[in-house]
């Protein structure tokens, strides 16, 4: 691997963030969602469309969800944007991570001094089986979608498994859920500002045993974007640049049924293990972080692969408050995936908006004691992709 | 810009090649055929898939086509690829370019030593109505397309314009079509190997007026992969190695009906500009291409966009004999997307290969007399998206 030559190159700030709020927006579609969060990305940096020299979009499934495809011109050129490449970045749930890996390289080897990265979805304007259905593409169709697996049961899997291999519960499950809805219900943006009980948590519909309603993210739509700039120049656009400390892509098979062992992901280890590299700190140094809950079990599988905790004490950790704003480890202060939405393109530019808006100081209610070191982690599928990213004040 | 910047980057070779026949392979899916190719292509270079350091693949329609999504480790890992960063590019018919683009800035710029470039579609799974509704998604879904604008329809009246302003003639459009037949007859990889005279392309049934069936590309199934590697390393792998000398994307609006004039492609012309630039050619020193001919008067546009001829002369240059395999200027000696087939996906790396089977003086019956310095020229929609590329002998 030769990652670590990245670490020679220059140094990569985030100048500018934006993002719209994530819900059910019927008068939105992917280029008007697209456009707000560009534009305030753009004004957030104190930029004009023309100093933006490449554009990196991340959607997963907007032709499927919108029949309109080459996405990433159609989007560009109404925020001013004509001549520059112009390209979308598909990695399933992480495609936004994706994007922001990709620009942050090109950045990085003095390609490009200014790029934007933005990541797009627009889903409710499919009926929810239809969004499973859609959803599904990101699992391997020649083996477990075909024979009627979508991602509910998938993770249900996961979580079965993490229960019977390590003593995980169903309370452990809820507690993720409770502490996220928590959290979200303090987010102006968030989709779904909602206090719920532990009570409440462990007694919703099931919809894939062991995962209940309150288990799975929701479906939504939204969009964010980031402008990155070469570090040597930040300072003239804002006097609060945000530092790219580390980045790293990874993948694995997409089919659950070809992994040794279910209830970790050698992608996301890999790319942690890459990311935490290029930063030069270790876990134990990450002061907060945003993770890919698009089921509760996620967030414990990736606290685990993280080396948050050790491995199968994630539930036991979530559960005893450990994640919560006011614990050693607050995961999800936004709310996460789980209360804040899950406009699948768009969640991995979210996460890294929302990293930034604590290193910043600018995260009102929900603001973390410790902010100066966070960590954002993309998950595509069932671990298939994943992206972490790693974030600092300058 | 920053472009002139990869200039001073290192210089990237292609160390291999593979592609599939284009064609209808019931028995093929977007898997099984990139591994094909994929494969071809280690062999090619000699290397093990864990050589491998990153993976790019281009598709432009796989989800719609086939349900299958998250694409590029669902292929890398069935090539034997785990742990690598895996993204798919979407570009519309220009995805594998752009992917081709943004692995070549990636071993330019010193990130990594030797990555795969992959393009891939499977289209014949759909009936044809299905295929030109998935194909209008890269299209402007909020205008032409809206109002029943298909591609054919759409470079109709492009043609028609370029027939009013300059004296392109039905008889010129037709002598793009005969010369790729005629060239594609003698390629073993060709979906239709089959020649044809100029008064069977011009009395052929109307599709959108004034284009003919025969002044559309077809619908296919294939597959094309490629191996970069920084080029100081190459010829321990090959002794044919094939030089990157310039490679650039540019973009524009989506909808034909916001740019000022139909018959030239702003996008086309900038990363033209931009490929020339870097390899510090001129277009007069090409000797052959591969040019973007989804419809015929499409590589009369483009032969006058990269500057092989004057505007509005392209029509005339292809009816004298021009482009023709014994004229002053060969284009599309493949047999182009109009003979050899259009996967969409696959077309730009697909181009690529053709380039280097002639650079390599491996093209048999099609074997150009001049054949050291060539350019490829890949399109997205009408023009939204252009990837050029140059490519020499060692």
């Amino acid at each position: 691997m030769t990652f670590g030559r990245q670490v020679r190159g220059r140094e990569v700030a985030v100048i500018g963030a934006g993002k719209t709020p994530f819900g059910a927006f019927a008068g939105e579609d992917l280029r008007t969602l697209s456009v707000t969060a560009g534009r305030k990305a753009l004004v957030n940096a104190g930029l004009e469309p023309s100093a933006i020299e490449a554009f990196y979009l991340g959607n997963f499934a907007g032709p499927e969800f919108t029949a309109q495809n080459h996405l990433a011109p159609w989007i560009s050129t109404a925020l001013g944007m004509t001549g520059i490449p112009s390209t979308r970045f598909e990695a399933a749930c992480a495609s936004s991570g994706s994007a922001f890996f990709h620009a942050f390289m090109a950045v990085a080897s003095g390609i490009y001094d200014v790029v934007m990265v933005a990541g797009v979805e627009k889903m409710t304007c499919q009926p929810t089986p239809r969004v499973t259905e859609i959803l599904a593409g990101a699992g391997d169709g020649s083996s477990e979608v075909r024979v009627g697996s979508t991602f509910p049961s998938l993770f249900a899997m996961i979580a079965r498994r993490h229960m019977h291999d390590f003593g995980t519960t169903r309370e452990h499950l809820s507690s993720v859920a409770v502490k996220n809805h928590e959290n979200g219900a303090l987010n102006p943006d968030a989709q779904m500002r909602k206090v719920i009980t532990l009570e409440q948590a462990m007694n919703a519909r099931p919809i894939a045993e062991p995962l209940n309603l309150y288990d799975c993210s929701l479906i939504s739509d939204g969009a964010a974007a980031v402008i990155l700039c070469a570090a040597d120049r930040a300072r003239s656009f804002t006097d609060k640049p945000i530092k790219v400390l580390g980045v790293a892509q990874a993948s694995d098979y997409v089919a659950l049924d070809r992994k040794p062992e279910i209830t970790t992901f050698p992608a996301l280890r890999a790319a942690a293990q890459q990311a935490y590299a290029m930063a030069g700190v270790a876990a134990k140094e990450i002061e907060f972080a945003e993770l890919h809950d698009c089921f509760t079990i996620a967030e414990i599988v990736a606290m685990e692969d993280l080396g948050f905790v050790e491995r199968g004490r994630g539930g036991f950790f979530s559960f005893e408050g450990g994640t919560r704003r006011d614990g050693p480890m607050p995961i999800n202060a936004s709310g996460g995936l789980k209360s804040k939405g899950h406009p699948v393109g768009a969640t991995g530019v979210g996460q890294i908006c929302d990293i930034i808006q604590q290193l910043r100081c600018e995260a009102g209610d929900r603001q973390l004691r410790r902010h100066s070191l966070g960590l954002a982690q993309n998950l595509g599928g069932s671990g298939a992709t994943c992206v972490v990213t790693i974030l600092g004040r300058d």
